[in-house]
């Protein structure tokens, strides 16, 4: 059922015992719905419980009527008593909401600039590609700048490998090829990443911090957004470690996650 | 203010984004009452917002009334947009929950079985030793076992080392010296820990999972619980690795402990 109130002991609340899934909806027509199904469904079963119907949520992208929306759903455990234990017959939760959506066009066109966060991710296999409810990484990295300019903050991991950025995934081209980062110890597998990865000749790779002012283009992407080119690169001291030009070099990985997402193609 | 429900957009339900504190309430009187509030404040100041007056804090344990209860609290962010930055004023929310409790005296006495976990609890010094709101460790450790005669799991983080149980801190003997896990990686600082540590010569100290089997006594204890000893110690594959008789050594720690929380000596 959809309530927009969660009750207190509602485990989700309680201990971020759930998962959620951020969904472009353009005229009631859901992007990369499969993508995100699959998400979802492997989230349940690594978290340990069955989770709602897919009959029930094919229902909901149609509820958002014309236009362009971010369905936000979120699906947890349920309601539980004091402690980790789970119950032992849980009733999960789904809730969601829509929000009228429009993308940052002007940066598919002119590019980003984006900054190193200081704050490292754990490394956590168990939890490591899932989208679930315990973000307080992604809200502590993301409170380390409030420079407009800067449109995301990239994260490397506790051994200092490029894991991903607050709320993107991260592509690279490097010696022709693109690359994007393995994501088998932390991060949150994106859904567009997902879906250009099954279509495109993307290498998933370790690659340590240090060597990313090397690469010959840098992108973010996700579901929502498209794809941004990052033009600049800060540290986390604020010193500008490398600069890109906005090229013809950027616009074939972005024309391909906009072919996904609807998303016009750029030209450039 | 207090609410039993929660909106959606409460950042304690979208990400984790808050505290909690389980206080032992007897007759209206909190236990250890400045150690929770000591480590709330240090939570708030890490997740950066200013959390609820310390006043209105104050007015809550009163409400329990006459016998023994535990007072849940949990503080969030309070609501926010989608997307991880906080809102540039968060509105902290507060809401609680009194539950009636007793504790586990025949585990006082007799002492307990305990396991150790497969999860292994990722370092992450930003979040470490705080009460917040990322469980899913917790939870999905505490999911290894159902087995109603092993009271508890230890976990150790990826470098190997000890840290604590799925919800209480740990405590050993070891050549005449009480010891228990440095916590600056991961884990949470537990209140009744605190108060013993500030005391008893207590160590805190790195020790590795394999070492454990070797100590003169092992404790567990939190402050709701109070202390309990372990009598036996099984590996994650359900063999016993360590049984320890439960005698006149266990019983100074556990007293102090119980001190601390107007529970009964033990005499033994």
């Amino acid at each position: 059922m959809h309530d927009t109130v969660i009750p207190f002991d509602d485990r989700g609340f309680a201990y971020g015992d759930g998962l959620f899934e951020t969904v472009l909806v353009r005229d009631g027509e859901p992007l990369l719905w499969e993508a995100h199904m699959e998400r979802l469904a492997r989230g349940c079963v690594r978290l340990g419980f069955v989770g709602p119907e897919r009959a029930m949520l094919d229902t909901l992208p149609a509820q958002a009527g014309q236009g362009l929306h971010v369905l936000k759903l979120v699906v947890t455990r349920g309601r539980g008593g004091r402690g980790y234990l789970p119950p032992a017959d849980p009733q999960p939760s789904l809730r969601w909401q829509f929000s009228a959506f429009a993308p940052h066009q002007e940066r598919w066109r002119e590019g980003i600039r984006v900054r190193l966060c200081r704050l490292r991710l754990a490394i956590q296999p168990c939890l490591a590609g899932l989208k679930h409810l315990n973000r307080l990484e992604n809200v502590l990295a993301r409170q380390e700048w409030n420079d407009p300019d800067i449109a995301e903050g990239l994260l490397c991991d506790s051994a200092g490998r490029l894991v991903e950025a607050t709320c993107m995934n991260l592509f690279w081209q490097r010696d022709g090829r693109w690359e994007t980062p393995r994501l088998d110890a932390c991060g949150v597998a994106g859904t567009l990443r997902a879906a250009l990865l099954a279509e495109r000749p993307i290498a998933e790779v370790a690659m340590d911090t240090d060597e990313l002012a090397g690469v010959d283009a840098l992108w973010l992407g996700n579901s929502v957004q498209g794809v941004w080119p990052v033009a600049r690169l800060d540290d986390a001291e604020g010193n500008t470690v490398a600069r890109w030009p906005i090229t013809a070099i950027h616009r074939p990985l972005q024309n391909a996650g906009h072919a996904l997402l609807g998303y016009p193609g750029l030209a450039d």
